[in-house]
């Protein structure tokens, strides 16, 4: 079944790249029409810019509003470009307040407050508050479009009340419950006020509500949500008045644009934000540019930490040999615990102030790694080449471990602390300072051993 | 907000610490009635394992149950192993169908069967089902427990339809039509049945559904139901049958699940599927011992590499002084395009068919990246050693990016192909090997341009 369907994308796509390069706008507008929205998501993002734009326009009006909703926001910006200014101005009025969000935070200052100037009343005040918040924080993630109802309401009149927002409201399956100052004291779902007398108050069904300050960290807040399982959470200012409502399919959407950027992060290059099959080589290239001349910088710290015990290398040039070994055995041991805390970190399990916590556990973790490893290394280079080598060898895992383990585990940390994305801070990065201190620890110890 | 937040929750962690190492149980209870259930869980994580047992029988029996529920089903089990053989049967027949089967997963299989057949009749029933589907399939992640509606039945029958099932439904939110023979032919929001006119036919109001079939993959399906924002999918056999439904909750816990697990895995460290602070180190150690000794065998081969090259490297010393920043510089390559990759390949971007697409992208990223730093290399070390050595680096530079990302990139996709999970095969891994295939490169160029 899953080959089956992937096996018809493919098709599909073959078929419409055909139809694109032939300039036959009639059978690829048949085609499009039979697709269903999923498809043609996938057929989008399958695309370079220009064919996305010529095949979005293809789209029934009907349709095209919902495929831009559901497309990622850079590939959303990405399409406005292809599109005249009135069909921009439409399609930016229809979106949600929070899906409008999205797409600013990836226009260009001077278009986004073109677009601002453009929306119905309404609609720009919606977003005017929301753009009040800070950056980052769950309140420009929210939906300021919510029903409520109040604890001393009757069943009835709080069902009426759905009823009427039935079509602009975000959800209506959670309402917050609120008392006469719009202070939030709970939630009520649907199903609850469904199964219900009707005559019955609000208060008597009312939960125990998750709320979140309009301020707070939109991933934190994204975090909880999901972790409690909660299809929706009342976001409150600071005097517990609902401001907005917060859902479980946003709260999805920030994670995993998280996620992408610390899965990208922690493997040395910028995020990409868009599929990667539609991406220019160029832009690949931009992505990983930096970081790698960043570390290849980092990394002529290597060659100068061997300048220094050139002498030594002349002497015993077996010494050469291990270099690559040793170093990447810190490096990895360093990158395991990186991970580790990193991973730790943003599921919220330990906090910078742990870091003498951190500290203690990874220094007794890559120890133990250092002792087991090194114990090997000294027999097996002890048989190979001689009791001498086998000395240092196993010695400098040891102590590599050790070092590689610790700075590993409280880098990541120390990013937080400093404001900066503990997944920058990790592993290429780990690697290359954790190789030179490597390899300064391999010659103190074979010096001292060796006598030389 | 944030801050206060965690300096209650720290507070209250040293409190119950303080309570527990005194065996003060009264004030113990007293200090967990006060506390949400989101904070119970927070510091059930927080705690080691004999810890946690005390602490949760503590807790009122009517929370414990939505306290377990709320737990990783890993700390269900350890769990399990601190209660009493009746506490636990009672447990896990209150749990719902897709909870269990998380649980099932973390059991011994003694102990599963044992509570299986523990289980009253139609619970044990529902289990079986769904213990039918293959592992991994979206047929043991769905909840057999949902409301459905036939597209003849009107709007009022249905309405009465969720009535009645509102305690024991998986959701009765969105709601899968089906027609005479139980096959889906859409589904209806409760959001659409609401505002509808009493006696209109479901039918009208039905809207295509985004279905799986039970046996699919449950990643996914579980990708498809967030990227599509779906409150719920139904799911049905290979006939088109209604079987089950699966929720956005649940799709956001495999998701989770799956994350961590790659995540740990590109940092060579086996996941540890619990949280950070509970785990005692010599777990932690043997979370990453295997894949660090695999790695260090692997690494052996670097030390064979130079040994062939020995002469050379007694010849000319200073060849050894790049050793560290050519290999480092390969490494960075590779895990770049092996974690770009990875992710796109996680996100259901590209396919192991794919294979020819992404090598020669890749190999066209990696030999720009290449050039760029070659040059980069050649001029700088063309001035600070000579132009010989100039030569042999920046020439090793730009044929080891170009290898080093044609490795990362396709490596993952064999990976699939094999059914290996991409993660493991990574960053690593590519390091080591590629470190190797740089060093033989290196050795090759400078015996070429120096004329050894």
């Amino acid at each position: 079944m899953v080959n089956e369907q992937s096996q018809t994308v493919k098709q599909l796509i073959d078929d419409i790249s055909q139809y694109l390069s032939d300039r036959d706008f009639t059978r690829l507008t048949q085609s499009l029409r039979k697709q269903s929205m999923a498809e043609i998501v996938t057929i989008l993002e399958r695309f370079g810019e220009r064919q996305r734009a010529v095949i979005y326009r293809l789209l029934p009006k009907e349709q095209a509003l919902s495929v831009f909703e559901s497309l990622p926001p850079p590939l959303q910006a990405d399409l406005l470009r292809g599109l005249q200014d009135v069909e921009v101005a439409a399609l930016f009025a229809e979106l949600d307040p929070d899906d409008r969000m999205w797409l600013l935070d990836e226009l260009p200052a001077a278009v986004a407050s073109r677009l601002l100037r453009g929306l119905p009343r309404r609609e720009r005040q919606l977003t005017g508050e929301m753009l009040g918040y800070p950056q980052g924080s769950i309140g420009r993630r929210m939906s300021p479009e919510f029903v409520s109802t109040r604890f001393d309401s009757t069943v009835a009149e709080s069902l009426a009340k759905v009823r009427r927002r039935l079509d602009d409201a975000e959800t209506v399956y959670t309402l917050p419950v609120v008392d006469s100052g719009r202070r939030v004291v709970g939630v009520v779902g649907l199903r609850g006020l469904f199964g219900a007398d009707e005559s019955e108050q609000v208060g008597a069904l009312t939960q125990p509500a998750h709320t979140a300050e309009a301020t707070e960290d939109a991933e934190k807040v994204a975090r909880q949500c999901t972790d409690l399982g909660l299809l929706a959470m009342p976001i409150v200012d600071s005097e517990g008045r609902l401001v907005g409502i917060f859902t479980i399919d946003d709260a999805v959407r920030i994670l995993e644009y998280e996620e992408s950027e610390d899965a990208a992060r922690q493997g040395g290059v910028e995020p990409l934000r868009r599929p990667y099959r539609s991406i220019p080589i160029h832009r690949l290239v931009r992505s990983r540019m930096v970081w790698l001349l960043v570390l290849a910088i980092g990394a002529t710290l290597t060659v100068q930490v061997l300048s220094v015990f050139e002498t030594t290398l002349e002497e015993v040039t077996v010494l050469a040999l291990f270099v690559p070994l040793l170093i990447g055995t810190g490096g990895n041991t360093g990158n395991q615990a990186a991970t580790t805390v990193t991973r730790a970190l943003a599921l919220d399990e330990i906090e910078p102030r742990d870091i003498l916590f951190v500290l203690t556990r990874e220094l007794r973790t890559g120890f133990m790694l250092g002792l087991f490893l090194g114990a090997i290394g000294f027999v097996i280079t002890g048989l190979v080449y001689d009791l001498h080598i086998g000395f240092v060898i196993g010695l400098t895992l040891t102590a590599v471990c050790t070092v590689a383990a610790t700075i590993g585990g409280i880098m990541p940390l120390i990013a937080r602390t400093v404001r900066v994305d503990p997944a920058v801070f990790s592993n290429p990065f780990i690697t290359t300072f954790v190789d030179a201190i490597g390899l300064i620890i391999y010659f103190l110890i074979a010096r001292a051993i060796l006598g030389i």
